[in-house]
């Protein structure tokens, strides 16, 4: 018998629920333990999502072990400012150590439900990493890949990410603001985790595919110029931030 | 009634069915016509897969329609050679133009089966684009997107694509081979439609996560730093493909 406990970091895709797939299914199915991490903020519709996934599609018993994030400092809610990033993360990695190794038994399965596809702007892996590397509890891992917000993005706006034989870079927005434009020899610039709307001082001829709570029902698309439709995303976003009291964007800028 | 066509260009992941989301599955069962193009080449497990998830996921009759991809030029076999990509594109426009025109019903829901992610280095979405813009034949088009090799590659070493706050580019083994090195300011490049193992004279001290025939039963994964790896994959890579007759991988190189 194998006693060694196996995590799964499993995407669940970007907000719409059959984001999921039959892998994810899978892996939901072989897990007793599912942890939710919740950030004790605006967030819980997010945290509503992942329930109802797992009342969806689990047909066994479960447990669902429910955690508060440590706040992160706000300075660095942007990402970038590494030094509070690496605290923040070895302060989670302290929670999710406890979790794996006080929450699950010896040989059982545990799954972290992922929003997107882990491989983009997540810390789930890192941290596990780490906790691994402290060799304090023993386990495998085996990570499910998910649907991004940004191939929803593309898809919504029917769209490539490249353009024939050419790169397509991802980045922040704030790596975007401090560099006031597209890196050389890119023409395709998807940009996430922008909290200040850094497209809008941007040569007005650049284009746009913007996309809000992609895949909900409040989902807002707007395309164009930025000469046309910079300051109608500025409003349609700050009225939605208002009104729902968070917002989560990503938006594809595409040289003319 | 609405008796405007619908074409569903949907994403089926990079090679493990299971890949498939569950808006995908029910994208497959509203379609009546499947478009199947065949590249009459080597990739014929290629379209074994497609024909598997059909059969496998669709519970309703359906039809399926095999046509053959017009050969595109030896010399733009890795892309960026955009001139001969764009006749190859026009000629393949003719042909989804009869199909969509001559296949399908008014009112009926056809469905593109695309590998990986839509959004990424195909040009299914960039051809209906072509037909529509002919005004020849009209109908709507709906993009569900998929599981891309990139996302793939990651989970399998089950690394993050990007480090906190930084940005991660994707560019082809031509462009790799050109810049002969991680553009500046970029420390996470995914490379793709690399046919010529533009890795191998890098910077030896470069990580190295690869991936080929990602999510199937023949999937290799190395990595580690170029100095220590580079050599393996040479060898893996040129006896996999000589075994099977062709190789599709992807990979990410990380700076140190
Ligand atoms: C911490 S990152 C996580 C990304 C996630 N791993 C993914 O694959 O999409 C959060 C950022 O992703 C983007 N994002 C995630 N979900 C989104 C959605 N449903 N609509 C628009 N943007 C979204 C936003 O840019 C947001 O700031
Ligand atoms: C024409 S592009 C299509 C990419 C696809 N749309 C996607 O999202 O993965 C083909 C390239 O994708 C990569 N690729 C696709 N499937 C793969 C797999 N199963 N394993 C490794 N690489 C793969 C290879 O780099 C290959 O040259």
């Amino acid at each position: 018998m194998n006693d060694r406990r196996t995590i799964c970091v499993v995407g669940i895709g970007a907000g719409d629920p059959d984001h999921l797939t039959l892998q994810a299914v899978k892996a939901l199915n072989r897990a007793e333990v599912f942890f939710l991490l919740d950030k004790g903020r605006e967030k819980s519709d997010l945290t509503g999502l992942r329930e109802e996934i797992l009342d969806r599609h689990v047909d066994h018993p479960y447990r669902v072990v429910q955690a508060t994030d440590p706040e992160r400092d706000r300075t660095a809610a942007t990402p970038g400012y590494t030094p509070a990033v690496d605290d923040w993360r070895s302060r989670r990695a302290d929670i999710y150590e406890r979790l794996v190794r006080d929450e699950l038994p010896e040989g059982g399965c545990g799954a972290f439900l992922v929003w997107g596809d882990p491989s983009l702007y997540d810390s789930t892996l890192a941290i596990l990493a780490e906790v691994r590397g402290r060799g304090t509890v023993d386990f495998d891992c085996e990570v499910v890949p998910g649907i991004s917000s940004v191939s929803a993005l593309a898809a919504r706006h029917r769209t490539g990410l490249n353009r024939v034989g050419r790169p397509v870079q991802i980045t922040t927005g704030r790596r975007l603001a401090e560099a006031g434009g597209l890196p050389e020899g890119v023409d395709d610039l998807v940009v996430m985790l922008d909290a200040h709307q850094s497209f809008a001082g941007l040569d007005p001829e650049l284009e746009i595919f913007w996309g809000a709570y992609l895949g909900t029902a409040d989902e807002i698309l707007v395309s164009g110029r930025l000469a046309e439709v910079a300051e109608r995303i500025l409003a349609l976003r700050a009225e939605a931030r208002a009104r729902k009291g968070w917002i989560m964007d990503t938006y594809l800028l595409r040289r003319p």
